[in-house]
C-alpha cells in the first residue's frame, strides 16, 4: 500500500460529499449521495465512508485518518453533532457512525470553520491573520479570524453572521428571529423574496440573471447586496480584518455580487479603509477540503 | 522611600483624571484638569504627571511607571496617538510628554481597551474568557475579549461598537458615517436626539427621568434600548460572549437601561441564550485603573 489518503466528508442540507484527499491536497477519488434528514442522513454519512474506504482499498491506498463536517451545533472533542435543524438530528455521533465502518482516528468539525480554515491555508486567505469568511449558499455560514485565531465563543457557536439583524424588526428568518442577513442576502432568502413579491419561483442565480430588466429581481438584489453591506460594515468596525472571502453557490455570480458589495462597503465606511472583498478559490470544495484537513490533525 | 506606586492617567474628552495606584490597586492621589484641544491637550497630560509625580515625592513613595490611555488611534509600541479627533491630535507622543517629566518607564493605551482590562482584572468581568465590554459616555467605546484574548484587529482598530450601523441608511453620525449605535444610544446621541425632537436641552440623564410623563423621552430613550439591543444580538451571534459589562456614564441609569436592554435581546435572540447583561463595577474609574494596570507593564 501506498498513500496515506484521509477521507473527507462534507454534509451538506441536500447532497453529501466526500472525497479521498492526498497529502498534496490533492482529490482522489470522489462520493457523492443525496443527504435525507435523520436516521437516512445518519446511513448516507455511513455508507459514503464505506465507499471511499473500499475505493482507497482497491487503490491500494492506505486510510489514515477521517475528517467529517457537519452544520448546526457541533462538540468536537466528542465527535457529536448536538443539534442540525436541517438534517434533523440531535445527539448524532458522528465519531461512532465512521467508527462503526474504519478503524482510523475520527475528526468532526463545523462546516463553515472548515470552509474557512481551508481558504485560510489553501486558498483566498493564505497569510491571513484577520479575516472574515462567508459561505452563501441556502443559508449563510461564516467563519472569523482575528489575530490569527479562529474565533470559537463560549461554547463553539460563535460567526453566526447569516443571523445578525441586518433589518432590525424586519422580515421574519426561518430560524424565528427577525431581520436576519439570511432572510435577506442568502441563496434561499433571495430566492424565498422573489417567489413572494413576484409570485414566480426562481432560483437566486436566476433572480442575479434578471436584474436588468426585471424590477423586482432588481429589488430583491438591491436589499441582498445592501445588507450584506450592513452586515460586513460590522464586521469591519468590530473586528477590522484585512479581508473578507465570500464563497458557496451565490459567490459564484461573482462581480454581480462582490463588485456592489465593495462599493457599498466604501460608501458606508467613511473613516476606516474598506477589507478587501474576494472570491473564494477553492469554491464549493472548501469545506471538503477543510473537513480534510481535520482528518490530518485527527 | 516606600512604595512603589504607579501613575495612571486618563485623557478625556472634558477632563484629564490621573492618580496614583498603589500595588493593591488602591488609589493614593488623584488630580483632574480640564483637557482642552491641540496643544492645550497636551500641557493637561503634562501638568498632571508634573503634579502627582511631585505628590508621590512628598508622600514618600517610589514612581515604578506611569500609564496613560487615551481615545482614537494608538500605536502603543511608539507611545504615540496617531489621531483623536476629539482631541485635535494628530502624531502625538504621549512617550515623549511623559518622558519630559519624569523619567521611568512609560506605556501608552487606547482608554476603551484599558477600561475593558480593568474590569476584566479588577472588575465585573473577573475570570471570563468571552465578552464584550462597552462604555458609554459622550460617546461609546468598547472592548471585545474572545477565548481570553482582547481583540486587537489589523491595526488596533477592532471593537468600534459605537460605529457599527444598528439603522441602516438612518441619522448622520458626527464621524460622517449613517445611522451608528453612538448618534441614538450613546448619552451625546440620546441628548442631541431630544433636542432636535423637542427643542428643549437636556442630559441624556435628564432624558431618562422624563420618560414616564415625556412622549419625546420616552421615544428617544425606547430608540436608544432598541439599538442597544441589535448591537449586542450582533455581538453574540458573531462572538458569542458570555457576559455583557456596561460602563460608563450613561449606565449609571442601571437598571433603567440594563432592563429594557435584557429584556430586548432575550426577545430578539429566539435560539440562543443571551449573555448576562451586568452593570460596570469600576464606573468612572475603569479607564484610570486600565492605565495602572498598564503602567505595571511597562
Amino acid at each position: 500500500m501506498s498513500g496515506p489518503v484521509t477521507l473527507a466528508v462534507d454534509i451538506g442540507g441536500t447532497t453529501v460529499k466526500s472525497a479521498l484527499v492526498d497529502e498534496a491536497g490533492a482529490v482522489v477519488a470522489r462520493h457523492a449521495t443525496p443527504t435525507g434528514r435523520g436516521e437516512a442522513a445518519r446511513d448516507a454519512v455511513r455508507r459514503s465512508v464505506e465507499q471511499l474506504a473500499a475505493r482507497a482499498q482497491d487503490l491500494g491506498l492506505a486510510l489514515s485518518g477521517v475528517g467529517v463536517v457537519s452544520p448546526g451545533v457541533i462538540d468536537r472533542d466528542r465527535g457529536v453533532v448536538e443539534y442540525a435543524s436541517n438534517l434533523d438530528w440531535a445527539h448524532v455521533s458522528l465519531r461512532n457512525v465512521v467508527a462503526a465502518v474504519v478503524d482510523v482516528p475520527v475528526a468532526v468539525g463545523h462546516d463553515a470553520g472548515a470552509a474557512g480554515d481551508a481558504e485560510w491555508q489553501l486558498g483566498a486567505a493564505r497569510g491571513c491573520r484577520d479575516f472574515v469568511h462567508a459561505s452563501v449558499g441556502t443559508g449563510i455560514a461564516a467563519s472569523l479570524v482575528v489575530g490569527g485565531r479562529r474565533i470559537e465563543g463560549r461554547s463553539g457557536g460563535a460567526g453566526e453572521l447569516g443571523h445578525t439583524p441586518v433589518r432590525p424588526g424586519g422580515e421574519r428568518c426561518p430560524c424565528g428571529q427577525r431581520g436576519c442577513l439570511e432572510v435577506y442576502a442568502s441563496g434561499g432568502g433571495v430566492s424565498r423574496r422573489y417567489l413572494a413579491l413576484s409570485g414566480r419561483s426562481a432560483t437566486a442565480r436566476e433572480v442575479v440573471e434578471r436584474v436588468d430588466h426585471d424590477a423586482v429581481a432588481r429589488r430583491v438584489w438591491d436589499d441582498a447586496v445592501a445588507c450584506w453591506v450592513t452586515a460586513l460594515a460590522a464586521c469591519t468596525l468590530l473586528l477590522e480584518p484585512e479581508l473578507v472571502v465570500l464563497g458557496g453557490g451565490l459567490a459564484e455570480a461573482g462581480e454581480d455580487l462582490l463588485g456592489p458589495v465593495r462599493a457599498g462597503l466604501a460608501e458606508a465606511l467613511t473613516w476606516r479603509e474598506p477589507p478587501e472583498v474576494r472570491a473564494s478559490e477553492l469554491g464549493p470544495d472548501a469545506a471538503l477540503l477543510g473537513a480534510a484537513l481535520l482528518a490530518r490533525r485527527a
